[in-house]
């Protein structure tokens, strides 16, 4: 029998790095291993989700062990939108009452690294890479991997599962009788395309997340340090104006053109971001329970590997580090009695990505759609009007889930009155 | 490239062999891989659903390829429900206003003799036994086979998943982009248990499907021909009354005798079937699409391996049975180009499926609760009065369920008016 303060996290991306640092905080000894090489290394993958937007819970997961500051300082901050009307016409939305509060635009890659970093110089942590998961026993805790080097085994009294939405980890627990799952797809892909900096300088306003609203299908961009923005473009993967439909690099440029124009004129890279980036897929999952406890181990999920959910409200991974902090306090709770604070935590978080779920397939139809209308913007006048004269007291949903850490659920209660 | 004329049908069981028979009548050749021994020669497994009730969606589906007289004289006719209250008070509910109409138990091992002999006696089946699918590559329609003498890999044009609610082909296709998935389990297990024969006789009335309805929990007996009967207990997995509660074979046996009485004092081998007979999970699983085209292969799912669902309504081996039907009409509309008949098979069947999967589930509250209540059995008698009143105008929903072969989806619509 293994030490129970021995961890096992399968993993090192966001979410894993993440719950490492938590771990070693607490004194456990933490494993991380992860199937894809070490990102200190290796390049980037091409086309997947280069940044995303950090937001108040994201930070306040990262604060709570001093990570801020080193994450901020990469970060471009994102007070509002910036609404590309199809004639170039453009209108900036804060998202925030004072217009103070912005979203931060991050790269995934850098955001990964530095917490990979400070996960490594905390005592007790180490990682192994080009280790994929290929068996798990939930009653031993024994894992398999494939490695450059051959097949091995390791076996911890705790295995955490931040493998992400298709995790290896997840798999083995769905074949357990009693394990809920589910996995939804949109009908939209996405495709990532740059905007490079124009003379050394961003193309477009850094201070906004842009948005290309076209009614069934939209672009959004998100400024990056070298002043390049990352563009990506959510469209039906089948029938008009669908990635189908437009399946060689003359139909998708001219298509663009015509629909995109003022991006269009900002993109030199195009044909080739078109022909070399792959169409991503767009999938909701959801599971339960998120941990299972087995006669010599105890086995659980965090991040996306429990509740992947779509991009559109960027809570991501403004969520999965909340699992970091929820299960830190439920190992406080239970004097660290691991297998009932993963029970404890994964009952406690269920409802809100639940609901963070629900919130972001909403928002897909609100950006592509409603953002551009003007009965939209007269309720963001009115909500912000709200805000300002009721201080406190009406806070839009919006406010609630970027720049609050009320649990989702209870935002949705508290907009519900 | 091999013939297109071929056609692999992964999973000899009810299902698999039936869609054989099909296939072989139009033409095709045949292959069937089953992961179990041939059960011709096999034991049944102990404790897994031995016998299961055919009604006339699965009567209809035997008797278009000519094997519903071979089958239905192994069968015994359920024409109602007989309730058995705690005082042992016993009340029958014709499931037909006329009284006349029956569902039938039938032996599950029996039942898949006689189709999987139909099969191979048609020219171009055969049947390879202990080959456990591992790999599937939807494109070539390269199948791996985990057999008794090694690994072996065969290739189709055209591969049918018609293995179960455990589908390996359908874990295959889950791991597709855009393959939407579902497993919901419910918090009941069930257990297998018997009354035999006394003095060579019935103990309870053969004529009859046989409910035990306590509010949270119930049991049911179905009649097998040697005299039989197996019943089936369906009892929360936690809490008051449930399987983790009464763990140990004296508990079991105390409360059972207390709420079963009557049944109790017919069950000699209640000890052993206890200890012996595994818990059994009910779990309803939704996938879709219910088929892939590859670059030269197309694979499609049929019966659990696309659509299983509790066992409430009896109607899961009826429904699977329906799937050959109507990919048989679908192949004989589309002139047998088989990727085509199969997207239009699994576009029409999908709604079918899901509302029976609803049905199964709401009757499961009506049969261990509503059964026994006044008002369910009053509501029962005016339905049957308005058939009675009406003929051919006022149907109940069970009625059109088990009776007729009204699409699934067609029925709740019908009621609902």
């Amino acid at each position: 029998m293994r030490s129970p303060r021995e961890v096992a996290v399968v993993g090192a991306g966001l979410v894993g790095c993440l719950a490492a640092c938590y771990l070693a905080r607490r004194g456990y000894e933490v494993t991380l291993y992860e199937r894809r090489p070490d990102p200190r290394h290796a390049a980037a993958e091409r086309g997947r989700s280069i940044n995303l937007a950090i937001s108040e819970r994201g930070i306040d997961a990262l604060r709570r062990v001093g990570l801020d500051e080193a994450v901020l300082k990469a970060a471009l901050p994102m007070p509002g939108r910036m609404m590309h009307a199809p004639d170039g016409t453009l209108s900036f939305q804060p998202y925030s009452a004072d217009g103070r509060r912005a979203i931060n635009s991050i790269s995934r890659a850098e955001l990964n690294r530095t917490l990979l970093e400070a996960a490594l110089g905390m005592p007790g942590v180490r990682a192994f890479f080009e280790h994929r998961l290929t068996g798990l026993d939930v009653d031993s805790g024994r894992m398999d991997f494939a490695t450059p080097g051959g097949a091995v085994s390791r076996t911890a009294p705790v295995v955490l599962g931040a493998d992400g939405a298709y995790s290896a980890v997840r798999a083995r627990l769905q074949s357990l009788p009693g394990f809920d799952f589910s996995q939804d797809y949109l009908d939209y892909g996405y495709k990532e395309l740059t905007i490079p900096a124009r003379d050394g300088e961003f193309a477009l306003d850094p201070g906004a997340l842009h948005i290309w609203p076209r009614g069934q299908a939209m672009m959004i961009a998100l400024p990056n340090p070298d002043r390049s923005f990352t563009c990506t473009l959510f469209w039906p993967k089948s029938g008009p104006g669908s990635f189908a439909e437009l399946d060689t690099a003359e139909r998708f440029a001219e298509f663009f053109a015509a629909h995109y124009a003022d991006a269009h004129a900002l993109m030199p890279d195009l044909a080739d971001d078109y022909a070399h980036n792959p169409i991503g897929h767009l999938v909701t999952m959801r599971t339960d329970p998120w941990q299972v406890r087995g006669a010599r181990a105890a086995v659980g999920l965090l991040g996306d590997a429990a509740h992947a959910i779509v991009p559109f409200y960027g809570q991501g991974a403004n969520c999965g580090f909340e699992d970091c902090v929820e299960l830190d306090r439920c190992l406080a709770e239970t004097g660290d009695d691991f297998p009932e604070a993963l029970a404890r935590y994964g009952a406690r978080r269920k409802e809100h990505a639940d609901t963070i779920a629900e919130l972001a397939l909403a928002n897909f139809v609100e950006m592509r759609d409603k953002v551009a209308s003007r009965s939209f913007l007269l309720q963001k006048r009115v909500e912000h009007g709200l805000e300002r004269l009721l201080p406190g007291r009406y806070v839009s949903r919006y406010e609630l889930v970027s720049f609050s850490t009320v649990p989702y659920a209870d935002v949705q209660r508290r907009i519900a009155r």
